[in-house]
């Protein structure tokens, strides 16, 4: 068995295993290798690994010191395959980051201000997206006792808010990469009016009127068959062409670009009621990513987001999210001439200590059952 | 945060993290609080904890060397609640037993005898039953490299031979508690030929045969919607009355007695095709303890296994059970004049460290939501 320096860390709703960089270079294994073994993939339970069988739990925050002058922590994201024995770097997770700057503080990497915040700023190089993050650090020390909820989590927890800086175009070059606020997109079961924005994840949103649902329509409880995904999947693929993310609907990735239905807001307070869908099926709250879509989506004139919610506050603000877990708060404010956009989210410790790596992959394909050396066993004995 | 050492292992098909009794002492708190606190409970995903949202992923083990001279490590199972603030001590776990004897040796409470071959005297003390553990120690080291496949889990593990010695009885006080092999029982449904058997764990057997199918069946096949699953658990909880283990059906504990569907056996070299039942649905492979009783009532004649599986090898002899997860193979030997039953399951070391406890749990229960928080903070910035 090989030990390798690991902490598990809440991040917002999901859980991650949180490694510094040189400790995951293991000689002979690729990362993807180490990662895949560790986590027990690929298996759909993931019984023999750290890993926990769902999206949410299957997650690897990878972090260094930066040599950026203006970055303090490098932080890699990936999400390690279950079933398949794949692990894919191409996008960010919103809750993950929110482990980076306790983690970067933890490690003696960032100094806790005694004036009773600290800033850390986390580059993500997955998306090239920095994301500056804000900790209490009353009189120097970092203050991770619970006092924050957030929808999806029981209890309380200790907050970190993260911006998200300049998040605009990252994936495409510009917030609107059609050149329109709203588009009549044209999909297999028919033509349906879509905003395409692309700002912390490129998403394609829906109002609940294009489906055919009256304007006031809660979208937690439109139904979510397999006809209806199929649907607003198609969509999503088409959304993925018109936006130049993929040459045909058929190469469209599954996780990009996501798709949002709007509609109207039952939670007191809640300005936008939104079901996401995360990997053909309905998101249990919203990824952070896909908040900062609708937040500046909301911002722009036209789209079926600002159409909806009306003129906001300048010369920034945030939105309250109607999500299916419960209410869920961006910000949006101005830093200079570029947007930070981003939202509070709660961040744990679970556990910390090493992970364990089987010495040889060679011994991991399997070559004969049990039986055989219980019978052996059994005449031995 | 209060950091608790903790060791995750998998022992067979289950994920168990592994305590040393004395570390769950925390002033002020019970240990259900402080098992609830570490696993995250009560949350269905246990988002905030170290469970991992499944029963086979939500136990621990907690263990200590032993006062008795007889015995090297008492064993305390814990079946921490998911949903429910509840843990549930009043089972075993056979698959988590696993760990036990290389955990004692790992931490030095055993030493490895260079002979060959370590053993370990574990006792369950849930079920007070012995477990004698045999894990190969060649030239006094613990050879925990991958080399023995089990079904249900990918790849290669590290093997440990586990018997129940004397299991018969130790919930009823008797292999049979009703005094017969074969018994003719009334359930809601109607009346079904079952065998009633208590080793290992209560196990109420009932062959396809007495479900309407015709003898060469594979129990894995047939028919487990809702109305088949409550015509058996309606079989199960007669069975719990006759055993003695509860007063009413209404009362049988949901886990006790566990129920058997055996058939025809469709891998190779299978002596019994076997379908479990676990708290109400199927299980996917079968449970150890399950297991043991199956092998002592395959011995038993005139019991609905024996009738099936014939005349066993003498004076001792396991059987090869066909699950859904693929072959098991049970072994039954004599030590003096006790019964041994067991089997040879698999384990590993997935992690080791401490697990953090949130220090007050006085700020669990949510008090306010997020989006007042950002408020204030987004006013006071």
């Amino acid at each position: 068995m090989i030990a390798i320096p690991a902490t598990w860390m809440r991040g917002g709703t999901s859980k991650c295993w949180v490694f510094r960089r040189d400790d995951l270079d293991v000689p002979g294994r690729t990362v993807d290798e180490v990662l895949l073994g560790l986590y027990g993939s690929p298996d759909a339970r993931q019984v023999d690994g750290v890993g926990g069988g769902t999206s949410t739990t299957s997650k690897a925050v990878i972090l260094s010191p930066s040599d950026r002058p203006d970055i303090d922590v490098d932080y890699t994201f990936a999400q390690v395959g279950i079933d398949e024995a794949v692990v894919d770097w191409g996008s960010n997770c919103g809750n993950c980051s929110a482990v980076v700057a306790a983690f970067a503080v933890y490690s003696g990497w960032v100094e806790p201000d005694p004036s009773g915040e600290t800033t850390v700023r986390v580059l993500n190089t997955n998306t090239d997206q920095v994301i500056v993050q804000h900790l209490p650090t009353p009189g120097g020390r970092l203050l991770d006792t619970p006092s924050v909820a957030i929808p999806g989590v029981p209890g309380l927890g200790a907050p970190v808010r993260m911006g998200f800086v300049d998040p605009a175009g990252r994936s495409t070059g510009t917030l609107l990469p059609t050149g329109r606020a709203t588009d009549e997109l044209a999909a297999p079961a028919g033509t349906y009016a879509v905003s395409m924005v692309d700002a912390g994840a490129p998403v394609v949103v829906v109002d609940v009127t294009a489906l055919g649902y009256p304007a006031d329509q809660d979208p937690h409880s439109i139904d979510l068959g397999a006809q209806t995904l199929a649907t607003l999947d198609g969509i999503r693929r088409a959304g993925a062409v018109a936006m130049g993310l993929a040459p045909s609907p058929e190469a469209a990735a599954r996780a990009v670009p996501k798709l949002a239905v709007v509609g109207a807001p039952t939670a007191e307070g809640g300005q936008l009621g939104i079901q996401m869908l995360s990997m053909g099926t309905p998101h249990p709250a919203v990824p952070i990513t896909g908040s900062v879509a609708l937040t500046l989506a909301a911002r722009t004139p036209g789209t079926v987001v600002s159409d909806r919610v009306g003129a906001l506050p300048e010369p920034a603000g945030g939105l309250r999210l109607d999500t299916p877990a419960g209410l869920v708060e961006t910000f949006a404010e101005r830093d200079g001439d570029v947007d930070v956009v981003g939202a509070v989210r709660t961040y744990r410790r679970l556990a910390e200590g090493v992970a364990y790596l089987s010495a040889d992959p060679a011994d991991t394909p399997p070559s004969h059952h049990v039986t055989d050396d219980v019978d052996t066993e059994a005449r031995d004995a």
